[in-house]
């Protein structure tokens, strides 16, 4: 058995049996390997930026990791942006990227870089295997790492000599361990604080783990209980939301807003999430958005058992089992007459299905959406963890690999779609049941908003150039379509709705392009 | 005067006044700047690979740098694979990428990275600029490091901070060395080497530099004084060649067929090139080309003066006025029938037109386009210098920037082309004058090559499966039309001449996919 085999047998063995890939020469062991392990199922991006955001997605909804495979220091620095968010996202994803053979490395062919120093700001392990003896435990371990909490992303780096040589018999999994428990006593610190605090002067703010209904329902008893504020980080990998589900509002893009939603809390607790920090900085404000004289308590970090925590300190409280308001199942009406984002959200609420996943890249154009969907029926949200557009369209392939019985609804911004633009074309190949909507403002929204924000002058006209997307005109119908995804252009709320409304109800990869005017 | 004035201002100054950018928040000073410094022309890219790689394409065609303006570690990212590309070519490009300010940075705020890490893999020279008092100084010693022979990528980190606040005055150009001279002894040594040799047991190996008509003048003089073979390194940043200028066959992509270029060498001159490789590893293959027993002299390193150097040889050898053979002009008549590699080749060596600037990333589909091209007139060829695919639109979408007055033809494998595509919709913009051709086989050719060649098994249905580009089948033509390209298929070589003369005939973008089998 050579190293690619035992590899992907390993691999199997762990748990991990989808493979997202854009494979070059280095990795063909790999890709021959395929034949003999039919457990593993091999899915093509055709950029590997698709690769490795669809790797998050599938970790975000499975919570198991998904394999990737990349082609040497190039291949892997074109996922990066995506494994950036991944590792924000604490998804696991096991990230395999070919290497040169071992003695061709001190050759400096064209292709050779420093895989390690690219993978390095990504990675939560690293490693570069040296035989195929020692590859089986190597491959275990990287699994391991990947799904140890609170999940990362791990990079196994296997050169060429190392999948092509005899290799060791397959390993089996690892122990990963379970997520730690929070003491006793930091719990009860944390009751002393809120059981004693004045209404409304503190804050619960929660994320990652604890953005699930179980944890809502934890989080809504204690701030019910003890008259906290209750809210959750502004990117999330996944809320479970809908009508049912404890409501919570996310802290704002907007230092601004953020200050608001802040306002004269003393204490804040958090539980799963950091302390919160702008965006971005901007002249003359905090980065910091912690109010002054505001104290920070760590409930639970987000690689600890931050349900179990919130369980905990509700029962503390003595709020474990009082009922929680839960909203009820409660549409907008469709709209009509023009699009816009309001009207295109209300469509959005009208129309999403129970049990949808939806990949959120809707950025400027879909500051109504979460408003307009919180009656709709359960449902998980994903949201843009780390910054790096261009997950939206890889994510929502992922997730739709991991959850073939739901619908994947993909909100994507039109500047933001074009960075992987490609994740079309996989999801038509693998039959995804993906529906995207692209909000066709024709700008980068955000930056013409943001040109006021950091205080640079308000733009003449050839800044403003820079941040619009037109002309030409993109045509995402005619781009879709020559990608093998069916598409349709909206222009009316009716249309959208008649549109959406068809994609889906229908199973399989649509889009639809929603022309909007730009909210900036 | 802000950082962000006095840093365009200072890259004005030193000739540097082209900008591939996809800007984000920390890049806003920048943005707005540029209505102050109208010297500066912002050319904006749908995604950073489009921005490094036509910076790359700008650099190789007037020798001297364009900025990059790139959004943090994950816009970085992006843009590193063609900046791998543009190392390779040791072409200028002085690579700006803004940061999060200096005292937010320690909040790891969600696009936080490490910069450094993602960018030294790259670069000649790194510098993440302190301060607004230091930043025109640190401009100038980048543009002056990428400008240095041989040439590179210097990267400017540029912190949101430093961009906003008060700077120092524009700086002036710095120095920038010319290639050193080849030591006379050098020169004596080599030849001696060469005028003792019986004919045919040397090879001069050319590249970097020496590509141009004045290097390959000289080049051929030496080999046909010493009866040398002479031959250039596989992928070279540009060659000139066609009709009226000493051609020169470049070393084969394949180490078998190297191995046949270089059978009985026992002398090896490298002039501007270093010593043949592998460009993968192969189980029970040498990584090393040169042949046992054969000698290996460094006439000239990339850095040096190389032309120089092939001139001075050629003088010392004696052959310094001799007439060398010249290409006459011949092209090959236009085919009919069937559309394939051959017949596609044809159909460019006849249409071709002269003073074209080519991109060639047509891999496997473009294996006959070198032979049918040979005679057409003269004309500048540009190759994939490092191995990450991608660069071929990019690269051509800079040479057109730097280039307006000649015609830029990219020749573009499907696998290629998806990577990078967006740089279509930057063709459409900026109405620059570049016909690209699509050569659609569905496949990743190479790779099906590639996998017998790495001893892996035959490859079965699932192996097989990832390696091919359809279904469903990529539309091209759809694809450039929904980025404002117009767009044509040609199934046939009437077809194929007819769209290809049209758009070689018209100024400004099209596209032409070219329907061929795969070759593998």
């Amino acid at each position: 058995m050579n190293g690619a085999q035992s590899l992907i047998r390993t691999l199997v063995a762990c748990g991990v049996d989808v493979c997202f890939t854009n494979p070059g020469t280095s990795e063909m062991h790999f890709v021959a390997a395929l034949d003999d392990v039919p457990q593993m199922r091999a899915v093509l991006g055709l950029f590997e930026g698709v690769a490795t955001g669809a790797a998050d997605g599938f970790g975000r909804m499975t919570g198991r990791p998904a394999a990737t495979l990349l082609h040497l220091g190039p291949g892997l620095a074109n996922g990066v942006a995506n494994l950036h968010n991944a590792r924000r996202a604490h998804s696991p994803v096991v990230n395999v990227v070919g290497d040169h053979a071992t003695y061709h490395q001190p050759y400096d062919a064209p292709l050779q870089s420093d895989i390690a120093s690219l993978a390095r700001p990504v990675s939560c392990w690293y490693r570069s295997a040296a035989s195929g003896r020692r590859l089986p435990e190597d491959v275990a371990e990287a699994v391991a790492a990947a799904a140890s909490p609170p999940g990362g992303v791990a990079t196994l780096v296997v050169p060429a000599d190392v999948s092509w040589s005899e290799a060791a018999a397959p390993a089996g999994p690892r122990r990963v361990p379970a997520p730690a428990p929070v003491p006793a006593a930091t719990v009860e610190q944390v009751a002393t604080v809120l059981g004693h605090g004045g209404a409304g002067d503190a804050v619960v703010l929660v994320g990652g783990p604890a953005m699930n209904e179980k944890g809502l329902v934890a989080a809504a008893r204690v701030a019910q209980a003890t008259g906290s504020r209750l809210l959750a980080e502004t990117f999330p990998a996944v809320v479970e939301r809908g009508a049912g589900i404890p409501p919570v509002e996310r802290l704002a893009y907007l230092a601004e807003l953020v200050e608001l939603q802040l306002h004269g809390a003393r204490h804040l607790v958090l539980a799963g999430t950091t302390s919160p920090v702008s965006f971005f900085a901007y002249p003359g404000k905090p980065s910091d958005l912690v109010p002054q004289g505001c104290e920070v308590h760590v409930l639970a970090g987000v690689d600890e058992d931050v349900v179990g925590a919130l369980d905990a300190l509700a029962e503390a409280l003595g709020a474990g089992g009082a009922p929680v308001a839960r909203p009820r199942l409660e549409r907008p009406p469709l709209p009509s007459g023009s699009l816009d984002a309001q009207s295109a959200a209300a469509v959005i609420g009208a129309l999403l299905p129970e049990g949808a996943v939806v990949s959120d890249e809707a950025n400027t154009a879909g500051i109504f959406i979460p408003g307009a969907t919180a009656g709709t029926p359960p449902h998980r949200w994903m949201t843009l963890t780390g910054g790096a557009i261009g997950q939206g369209l890889p994510v929502a392939t992922g997730a739709a690999v991991a959850c073939p019985d739901r619908k994947v609804l993909c909100l994507e911004a039109d500047g933001s779609a074009m960075y992987t633009l490609q994740a079309l074309w996989t999801q038509a190949r693998e039959g995804l049941d993906v529906t995207t909507v692209v909000y066709a403002n024709g700008s980068y929204a955000v930056l013409a908003m943001e040109l006021g924000r950091v205080g640079a002058t308000p733009g003449g006209r050839r800044a403003r150039h820079v941040l619009e997307l037109a002309p030409p005109p993109l045509d995402f119908v005619a781009l879709a379509r020559g990608m093998g995804v069916p598409a349709w252009r909206a222009t009316t709320a009716e249309e959208f709705a008649g549109h959406l409304g068809r994609a889906l109800a229908e199973v399989g990869p649509a889009l639809v392009e929603a022309v909007v005017p730009p909210a900036f």
